[in-house]
């Protein structure tokens, strides 16, 4: 209880996973002092593989994520799973016997899970798993599973962060699979078509094809399609093999990649920043509490103030 | 095509559809003078009644919103729909069938219906949204549907400003209702159980009141629950009921809320201007790419570049 998070940050870097489980609870609640621990980890990361895994609720991520980390495990490489699906069992979201198969996986020393408990108010979402993926980095993970659900700008953001991002579809979504053939398709590098033993299996494997080929024309990396049933571990090997071709496309063509990565972690630290900043001169400020009430009765409008506000902040180059 | 922004506001408020349509688009497009055209707006808005519309996907959501969008002209009331979902029927995202259907509600000179097409980059869903809403409410809606998947971080910033939030259930969900229990429950102000001809609805019913009676001992709105099937038009009128009888509630224990929805455009508005206005400052600046480069190879850390950036942005008191 005396050891700052400084200290912390060292006993992560040792290998001590209460350390870790500390960290991060710091971090999500938005501790200040969370930052300079981050800041010490820093430099011992950007050696985990980060795959990003989302899709629509019910597709089974969270079982396939479990299977892909007991297939990782076997290749002796530690693995880290964080999951920012309010729906997911990582969070306590489901059933009884979910929870308690993944219980059974993060009592192996090898693997961590962490789910992302709250909801920070100002992008917190984004920025907070960056830092719990960094300190899983920094930690030693060789792999870093993030499961969002995907719907969200916040979980799209969280997917710039990955390395590659796994796409978990299922057959019989109906109307679902249009919309995620317009939007979340785009984003996804490994298209995984779970519960692969329903009917329409082959149909939504044909369906998604179609859509890639449309999308693809000029793309070095063409999503492969992989049949899996997660529940009996079917099709997580291939995943595996697909995971580790994708992870030697992406170190090849990686330098682009990791500039946005670290354009990404800048801009979500200086949103934040910025908001702390501005919001700490701007609770109980007399000036701001008016400005909100004329809001409420329309008296002014938003941008008027927001405009007036920024010119009372942000430096001009005259000065 | 010569008219300005500005012409296009009073154009709104002198009852123009196409006016609004193209004020929109300039809204998601994020185009600077849409804001001036929303600032003349914003005095003639506050008098709509908006209803956010959450729920997972399948749930209906669309047909539900669609019927109680019917219900609404019998009463000669004109309508606004809004979707946020990017699996809603509204946003193009679903069968032809469901798309024509919306399209006959769009016929409707008293519905105007509006799809959220693209997300912003700087937490710009959000407060798109709230433009348009705003749009909406000046062009003489009386009720707004505000349609989200309700699974992010900017859904949930959307919800916080409706009035009123109808969170759309279905029975047989499975594992997925564990998670909305724990967490959107908490948000939904009126529940209503779509497909309530599907086996287990009264069991989902049952759960769904156990769930509101743990959470809600001190509240003075107890969440009812209406059993619907939004096909074929059974509930619609029970749960126009509960969306009126809220309205009553919302009016009289209002002026805390409206605070809240001030103070949120407010901190929209105003993280939009700062990001805007920060990022003109930094796009192409030098210091900024050589910061980029030395996180991306992780020789300095996100939080340290960001408070240098800030102490370079922001005024301090002694200015």
């Amino acid at each position: 209880m005396t050891l700052s998070l400084r200290d912390l940050a060292q006993d992560v870097l040792k290998g001590n996973r209460r350390s870790v489980a500390r960290l991060m609870t710091a971090i999500e609640n938005e501790d200040p002092e969370s930052r300079a621990a981050i800041s010490q980890l820093y430099p011992h990361t950007g050696n985990a593989y980060i795959v990003g895994v989302t899709g629509p609720p019910g597709s089974g991520k969270s079982t396939l994520i479990g299977q892909l980390a007991k297939q990782y495990r076997k290749l002796r490489k530690n693995v880290g799973i964080i999951a920012v699906d309010p729906s997911s069992p990582f969070t306590g979201g489901a059933l009884l016997g979910d929870r308690i198969r993944m219980q059974e996986l993060s009592a192996d020393e090898g693997v961590f899970v962490r789910s992302m408990a709250t909801r920070g108010s100002l992008g917190g979402l984004a920025r907070s798993t960056v830092d719990l993926v960094n300190v899983l980095d920094a930690f030693g993970c060789d792999i870093i599973f993030v499961e969002t659900v995907g719907a969200g700008q916040s979980e799209v953001d969280v997917i710039k962060l990955a390395d590659v991002v796994m796409l978990v579809m299922v057959p019989g979504l109906g109307d679902d699979i249009q919309a995620i053939k317009a939007g979340i398709m785009e984003i996804g590098d490994i298209i995984a078509v779970n519960k692969a033993d329903r009917e329409n299996a082959e149909r939504t494997v044909l369906e998604i094809r179609e859509a890639i080929e449309l999308d693809t024309e000029q793309k070095e990396w063409i999503p492969p399609i992989v049949k899996t049933i997660a529940t009996s571990n079917e099709g997580v090997e291939e995943l595996v093999k697909k995971l580790e071709e994708h992870r030697v496309f992406h170190m090849k063509a990686g330098s682009a990649r990791t500039r946005i990565k670290g354009e990404i972690q800048l801009l979500e630290a200086l949103k934040a920043r910025l908001s702390e900043t501005v919001m700490v001169g701007l609770k109980g400020d007399r000036d701001y509490e008016i400005m909100i009430e004329k809001i409420a009765s329309r008296q002014l409008n938003p941008y008027e103030a927001a405009a007036t506000l920024v010119d009372k902040i942000v430096r001009r180059n005259q000065d």
